[in-house]
């Protein structure tokens, strides 16, 4: 008896503890498409509040988020994903359309609750159709919990989200991409960052060779982000991308950067002159503003992997007490060629795990392949995985595989691989492949790997980055390579210090093989990052263990068979 | 027994009557996004099967029409609205979002199955969201029963359906209507006939004093929709109008025309220069070719009540044999000013039944004042009726009148009326009204009146054409009147031959009277047919014995109070 009443002491005050030191933050939001001009020209933006990005939110791990979501667009749906968050215990507030919930009817609340348990430089965004394209993003920055300490040294920070920005808008880019012929969405027109950039003028016209003129109107929407810091100080920069197709190497002119986080995991500090950044990853890099201080310098972002047709993304790193509008006189901060890929694959292996961090389990359960290539189906051009282009069913996943609903996705397991003597490095010999709702079944806390394969595009001598997110979870990057996956590249995964991270990329006609554990029962889907090439079918769902997912709220079920099979009045 | 037995005998034989006379009509529609150039210009337009306008259905007075529509748009829900079908026991079938059913969501399918007992010139329609501006509509065409025959004679059949069209997309209009400041749609580039115009040219340059150039592109959806005839013939022209907000004028070259038809009813012959026909309204005119046959003629539509900034619409009644490319030579019908509202009148005034339609009760059971205003809310510009401006709730109120749910919507009792002092000539003096979902509650089989008062505008001397249409019934058309209605008026009610329709106009500072038979268990919108004035909030609701009402199918309760309070794993 004693001993439990000790337990019970001990528990009431843990939870004593918890409750004091992690908190519930409300926040009321209002989705609705706004006019706004990102890049200074107006557009229809989808905004939150009134604002574009959305608000940041901001908070301390162990806390709980509250967001009660009304939706204002007049005919749309909508959903939020809060990426990065794993959502343990709430998988039905990922923000999925069609895999975690029903999307949010207009001017109907949903209410997303979920714990935030692990500091660090996350974003939420739309995930429904192309409603990330169209504005529907924000911050979401988790603090270390009260008491405890990050594990390295900063006088202030800075926040830049960074995204890509296109005129046309995301109903006629998505109609294109599904139209026979085919009509791809293009370049972006402009880069954001924190949700402003400047289209037909540039901030360094004095100092590049661009032809755009100088920018004359910097107020309002069209003011850059500038980015204010004191004189010899160390300051934590978060860094997270939520393009719609912009991979982009960041740089400061005259300033190193260190990173210390990705994806809201600690790594092993690495400095580095300027970062790549995929859509979906995120990084906080340390600077030290140890320059002249008499000048101000630039940020800048540039289109990797791509042949730019878009204009540097520019803000300004101003340093007390100078003007932030005073341009900096030096040349940009050189950035490598868009096809520079060994100096981008360099860069990603040194992103290496903090020690002390976790390490993966030394075998998996399981492996999966996944081959992504560019296919036609029916003379619509897709991508497709293991030659599966997915399309999404009516009901979302978590309710009809938890209420057992027949028919609502396709049953057949999805291929575990492709054919062994599939030419990765040439064009698909026959393209077609099929469309598919097919999910990856797991059981609860398996060892499951993934090896990435990426291969040549629909024509000859193009293969694409993609970088792929997975839901619900962090993973272990062990590595990425040349050409085909074979046993041989088996000794080379890192098993010692792989980071963990939650976007992976592949970099043309390479492999990238991850690891993790199936330890959050739920519906998660895992896909390219690319807007776009989502919307192409680039995605596969994984199923974990959804029998020991709690009750689902109803608001989550309103559609498809859940509501069909389960309305009964 | 016997007389059981020759019930039965008699209620087969009814029923295989009733089999063999009428048919179900299948459909199989999938709405989406399409690229297409309505006025030869290519916009984003919202199609049916990959075309716009959508299919004319075509169908036989008692046959039931099911149309299994799916709905491919990206992230929008879809209705559709079959105007002028009463939905006689299918009130769920009315295609009205948060009124009869929830808006079907992207990738489901909804099937609208209700049965067409009366001939006549239809159509259907979005009815979410400003869809139908999007191009969401098409022709639905009612003849007689097999063995009936029409009450006039003629050779052939034409048919037009009018509708204006924008550049600008329906999400840009929507916000501009829903923004502060407001911004206003303004006058539409162009009026289509069956989905056909020309923007920027004129296919009469060479005859009117245009400052357009002569269309040269006639090809494609640049052609016009030529209306083909043989001389000496008489034709049934049936035209219905579904624009977004012109009132148009049609008239044809040296064509007089006979009308036959308004709203799916017949009418007392008379004869005409020209018709005006207001969205929502539907007419059949007989006109003989008994022309010069070596000529081709105009047919023109101008817009009516609005300063025109729109040029005419056109296209060519085409003789056999004349090539239908051989322009008329003759300059363009009259057409009456813009501003001539006498004229729009005296036409109104002519339309009186045929003889031998059903007459009105002699008295109403209850009778509604409602006055028409614009208003602001908090800055907002709005239509409202008695000081109330819809907004429709987010559970339809056929579920949630239906089920009792409570919360659902505003349950105060509307008002009947409006302050007897109200000068309806004059700007609103204290223009704040209030939203609200109220509901006029009817009971079954009661006899309505309702006067529809119109007003000042917020501007001074600005009071606009509105068209209000009523779902699941026609009305007896009892009049029209100058100014405010007052007890000298009534005896001015027309309650011999009034009309029967389901839209009426109110002229500028006018009134218009109807009395309907609440005798149809449903929810009924009554609205301002034009697209933006309903978006601003100019409607009421009407609920009539909804207890009466059968199963609702659960594909129409997947939303809002529906969904949350009766969805039961």
């Amino acid at each position: 008896m004693a001993v439990k009443s000790l337990f019970i002491v001990c528990f009431m005050s843990a939870l004593i503890q918890l409750t004091l030191a992690s908190k519930a933050r409300h926040f009321k939001w209002e989705v609705g498409h706004i006019f706004w001009s990102p890049d200074c020209l107006e557009n229809v933006v989808i905004g939150i509040n009134g604002q574009f990005p959305g608000p940041t939110i901001r908070a301390k791990a162990g806390d709980t988020i509250v967001v009660e979501l009304t939706n204002k667009l007049h005919t749309e749906g909508v959903v939020i994903h809060w990426h990065g968050i794993r959502q343990f215990g709430t998988p039905w507030a990922d923000g999925t359309a069609a895999i975690s919930q029903c999307a949010i009817n207009p001017e109907e609340t949903f209410v997303y609750r979920f714990i935030v348990d692990k500091p660090g430089t996350y974003f939420y965004h739309g995930h429904y159709g192309m409603q990330r394209s169209a504005g529907l993003y924000g911050s979401l920055i988790v603090d270390v919990a009260d008491g405890e300490k990050e594990p390295f040294h900063y006088d202030g920070e800075l926040n830049m989200l960074l995204s890509d920005w296109w005129h046309k808008d995301v109903t006629e880019q998505g109609l294109g991409l599904s139209s026979k012929p085919f009509r791809w969405i293009g370049e972006p027109q402009s880069l954001l960052i924190n949700g402003k950039g400047q289209y037909n003028c540039s901030l360094a016209a004095h100092v590049s060779n661009s032809s755009l003129p100088l920018c004359r109107k910097l107020h309002g929407h069209c003011s850059p982000h500038v980015l204010h810091v004191i004189p010899n100080k160390t300051y934590r920069l978060r860094i997270a991308s939520t393009t719609a197709l912009a991979s982009i190497n960041v740089g400061i002119g005259h300033h190193k950067m260190v990173v210390i986080e990705a994806d809201g995991n600690y790594v092993e500090p690495v400095t580095v002159d300027n970062i790549d950044i995929y859509s979906g990853e995120s990084y906080s890099v340390l600077i030290t503003t140890d320059q002249n201080p008499s000048s101000n310098y630039w940020v800048s972002l540039n289109v990797r992997g791509r042949n730019p047709s878009t204009p540097p993304g520019l803000t300004i790193l101003n340093y007390h007490p100078n003007s932030p509008s005073k341009l900096p006189t030096s040349p940009l901060p050189v950035s490598p060629a868009w096809n520079d890929y060994p100096k981008s694959k360099a860069f990603s292996n040194k992103i290496l795990a903090r020690p002390g961090s976790p390490k993966p389990p030394t075998k998996p359960n399981r492996r999966i392949f996944l081959l992504n290539t560019q296919n036609t189906i029916d003379g619509y051009t897709k991508w497709a995985i293991n030659n599966i282009s997915l399309v999404l069913p009516t009901t979302p996943y978590l309710g009809s595989i938890k209420y057992r609903l027949k028919n609502a996705f396709d049953v057949e397991s999805p291929p575990e691989t492709f054919p062994s003597d599939y030419d990765v490095m040439k064009p698909p010999v026959n393209p077609n492949s099929t469309h598919g709702s097919n999910v990856y079944m797991f059981k609860f806390n398996n060892t499951v790997d993934v090896i990435l394969q990426n291969a040549n595009a629909l024509s000859a001598d193009v293969s694409e980055i993609h970088p792929w997110h997975l839901h619900g979870h962090d993973f272990w990057l062990l590595g990425y390579g040349e050409g085909k996956f074979t046993a041989a590249d088996e000794k080379k995964l890192n098993l010692k210090n792989p980071p963990l991270r939650n976007t992976a990329v592949i970099f043309p006609y390479g492999w990238t093989a991850l690891r993790f554990v199936t330890d959050n029962p739920g519906v998660w889907a895992f896909h390219c990052h690319i807007e776009p090439h989502l919307h192409m079918g680039m995605g596969v769902v994984f199923a974990e263990a959804v029998h020991l997912v709690k009750k689902i709220p109803n608001e989550a079920l309103g559609c498809g068979m859940t509501a069909k099979m389960l309305i009964r009045p």
